[in-house]
């Protein structure tokens, strides 16, 4: 069985709180779609944005698609100023949505049930007439049947007889059960059978990936949801579960590459300027994690024993956590290409996993930190050699004026370097200022740049003297890693974070699993 | 129809990634839940560690489980470590998991089939000997199945005929479908016509919660899951979610207290030190939030065309978000107790939406921040009369002796006051000597606390200079605001944001809807 796999990242998934693409941005996720596979990427709406316009006339291929609405109630379908904006869009393929819910017929169109079939037709007839494949999105389709079947099912025949390829069936407020998607969806399909009947899910009820599945059994063959799940409320249906799941569970062909799923979920995380639910499953950096100290034993026992998939299949990997429940065998395991000696039984893998939980209580978190992890593990085998050692360190914010500046003294083999910055903020001295001094002595510094940094407040009861948790990623291009600082003090705590990230580059950098 | 639904938060749910909960978290989660009605709750396994020992001396209730497993492969159940620790927890009701997959009782126990049938029917004989009510949590179940039918039968036998009252279906590693949940489950359901039939079901395949909503329609009346879905890798079923579709959607008896959905759920997630997922069904603070600008329109005509439950019933309310595609109607509705007469058609109102337009593409996020939002309508409106001027601050943070020291000096009326305060870090001094200069001119100062702080790099590749965006919540018991300040010094963003909580509180407060 093939599945079309229908992408609205870019239009639907743009009503997510917190997204705002700009137009590269969409030409990046667009090219990531591509490359895994997607079969038809909708690209936005150009009659809603002139952000969207420019993203057609930028970006070109026969899979985007653009999307609007039928004609307008008052103009005739040649002269609506939506439908002449989707031809200029000059895609192969549009989609168009249109009302199947008498509610909505009245309500929030105010025509009559007659005159929105006429919208319906006249829409579609006047994109066939222009050689466009035509998708017609049924809004409200769900709920327009429970309404009233004959009108939601009439709606669909509008389309249809007027040239649609495919009719897709919209839950458009989510709240349909997946009991009703699957009977709906197979009357639907029953009544076209010679239609590609798709569907288009919302995730209010916590059930549109399932939802979607029991369409495809019902007999849909297109399916259209966001990438990462994200949309309006409580998002989309999650393409890139939905698809792992077809293809892994449910015998699906795979067209897309789905060893990329993972790193194209990050990706366009990370475009989105999201942090990807460590929980998604499939692509989240925790699904595949293993906590529980028994849990932790057994999967290194046999890793079927607690992973549904393996992981590779869709380019995650297993991750055994770090923390206070965890047992010995996990801190074996992270430290056995650096310590190879430390089995369960050592004395020593004890004494790590106790400080690591003593720390954790204090509002540390090695769980996703491993850099700061390998540091302390050295240190605590006694083989750290500290690459520098700060002497002091003086930071001065002002303001009006807004300058801040950094004065750092470290000492490298008994000699002191003292470097003073000013920075866009006082962490930033204080990176430019360490850098600056450690670059004298380790140019290999200049590589590390650094990619993320995340403040958490660890007990905000505490107000702004609550302990802060930082978080540094860093990269080389060759290797990426996570370091933690732990203060009241937020400069504090960012330095610590900062310092473990150069001494990992300097000394730790491949030594962990 | 009733449905009997049990908690895991505290025990299964304690596995998630980032979750830690001391003795008293558990205390206020246990009184949360029940409160809100929920039947069982397990709180936690008293032979893992001496934390749950502790809590299950110190909370004492009809509803809390004990959670333990089968007696160990080489001791008597009389003599068992953990049973005897299940006892000592003194709770009526007690849940202990065992093996139903002949590939876990081979490679994770290592004994026979036999003899793990053995373990369950002594270990499940001896507590019902001693009078307690047995929950049966068969581990794998699905999976054991699927691998060998007729065994995993005869594990859920050995339980039944020993006593066991409830026999719980696992799908301990989250990968079956829900078609299958579906059909196994009415397998057992006719086989088991006298027992009761519950589900514990994990979200690897994102389909937890409709897999749990067909284990209902299969004949289960006994739903375990987390309340916010939190738990190992992927999660545990989401409960929240269950518990209102199972109410709202499947004709399920009302026996919690739904409209208090949204406030257990967000307080739970405040004790865990989380962030609620504002996408999460029906509690999220996204779940019935509108940014589209036609969908904002919409619903303020008819809520029941964008809405699938009515908010109120599960204690949410709805959200016009402001956004760069929010409309002029989201924004007059947003001001409408502040400035009734900016309607849709003022120029005034485009003006606003075009400012917060501008803004947000600079960094800033209003969709979140209305403390900050309605300040900066007044300010366009030119209604704005600030509190208090900055003349200036300086602050100075340094290492190795940690002092953090801010001089602030604002002007109230002409009059210059000037306070220095020393802090745990830089932003707490600050915060300290604003306030302290505040007091002096506004007692009601002292009643604001800050009850969250969060920092979010907006553009990561700019390093440690990248522009960051620093959200600010306040509490004065009465109300909660939020403000926003963005720059690429994180002193000056905090600054900023906390100058705007603080004027909230002295001008803005109520003014928004």
């Amino acid at each position: 069985m093939k599945i079309e796999f229908y992408d609205t990242t870019l239009r639907d998934g743009a009503q997510a709180e917190g997204i705002s693409f700009s137009v590269t941005d969409k030409k990046q996720i667009f090219g990531l779609l591509d490359n895994f596979g997607i079969d038809l990427v909708e690209g936005g709406d150009p009659a809603s944005n002139p952000k969207d316009t420019e993203f057609f006339a930028e970006c070109k291929s026969p899979k985007l698609v653009a999307f609007g609405s039928t004609r307008h109630r008052d103009t005739a379908a040649y002269a609506d100023a939506g439908l002449l904006k989707l031809m200029e869009a000059d895609t192969p393929t549009v989609c168009i949505f249109g009302k199947a819910s008498v509610l909505h017929v009245k309500e929030v169109l105010g025509v009559t049930p007659e005159e929105n079939l006429n919208m319906i037709s006249e829409s579609v007839g006047f994109l066939k007439a222009h050689g466009k494949r035509v998708i017609f999105d049924a809004e409200h389709f769900y709920d327009g049947y429970a309404e009233d079947p004959k009108y939601a099912l009439t709606a669909l025949s509008a389309a249809y007889m007027s040239g649609a390829d495919t009719l897709v069936l919209c839950d458009t407020n989510g709240g349909t059960s997946p009991f009703k998607v699957y009977n709906v969806t197979k009357v639907v399909a029953e009544k076209f059978p010679e239609a590609t009947i798709g569907v288009h899910l919302h995730n209010d009820t916590g059930t549109a990936v399932a939802s979607t599945l029991m369409g495809v059994n019902a007999g849909a063959r297109h399916v259209q949801g966001t990438f990462l799940g994200f949309g309006e409320r409580c998002g989309n249906a999650n393409l890139s579960t939905i698809i792992a799941d077809l293809i892994l569970k449910d015998y699906v062909e795979e067209t897309v590459n789905l060893s990329a799923l993972t790193s194209t979920a990050h990706a366009i995380a990370e475009i989105s300027n999201l942090n990807l639910d460590p929980s998604m499953p499939y692509v989240g950096a925790a699904a595949f994690s293993h906590k529980a100290g028994m849990h932790s034993d057994a999967v290194l026992k046999d890793p079927r024993t607690f992973e549904h998939v393996c992981p590779s299949v869709v380019g995650n990997k297993d991750r055994i956590l770090l923390s206070e429940v965890a047992g010995r065998s996990a801190v074996a395991k992270k430290l056995e290409n650096l310590f190879p000696s430390l089995d369960k039984a050592n004395p020593k893998t004890k004494e790590i996993l106790d400080m690591v939980k003593l720390l954790e209580m204090k509002g540390y978190q090695f769980e996703g930190a491993d850099g700061s992890f390998v540091l302390l593990a050295e240190r605590m085998m006694g083989s750290f050699k500290p690459s520098f050692e700060l002497e002091n360190y003086c930071i001065k914010a002002t303001k009006p004026d807004g300058t801040n500046t950094a004065e750092v003294s470290i000492r490298v083999k008994g000699r002191v370097t003292t470097v003073t910055e000013n920075g866009n903020g006082p962490v930033n001295a204080l990176d430019k200022a360490l850098r600056g001094a450690l670059i004298r002595h380790y140019p290999q510094i200049a590589e590390v740049a650094l990619v993320d940094y995340k403040v958490r407040v660890v007990d905000s009861s505490s107000a702004t003297g609550a302990m802060v948790r930082v978080l540094i990623t860093s990269s080389d291009k060759k290797d990426t890693w996570t370091t933690v600082g732990v203060s009241t003090d937020i400069i504090e705590a960012s330095w610590s974070a900062l310092t473990d990230s150069f001494e990992y580059k300097l000394t730790g950098q491949g030594k962990i699993v």
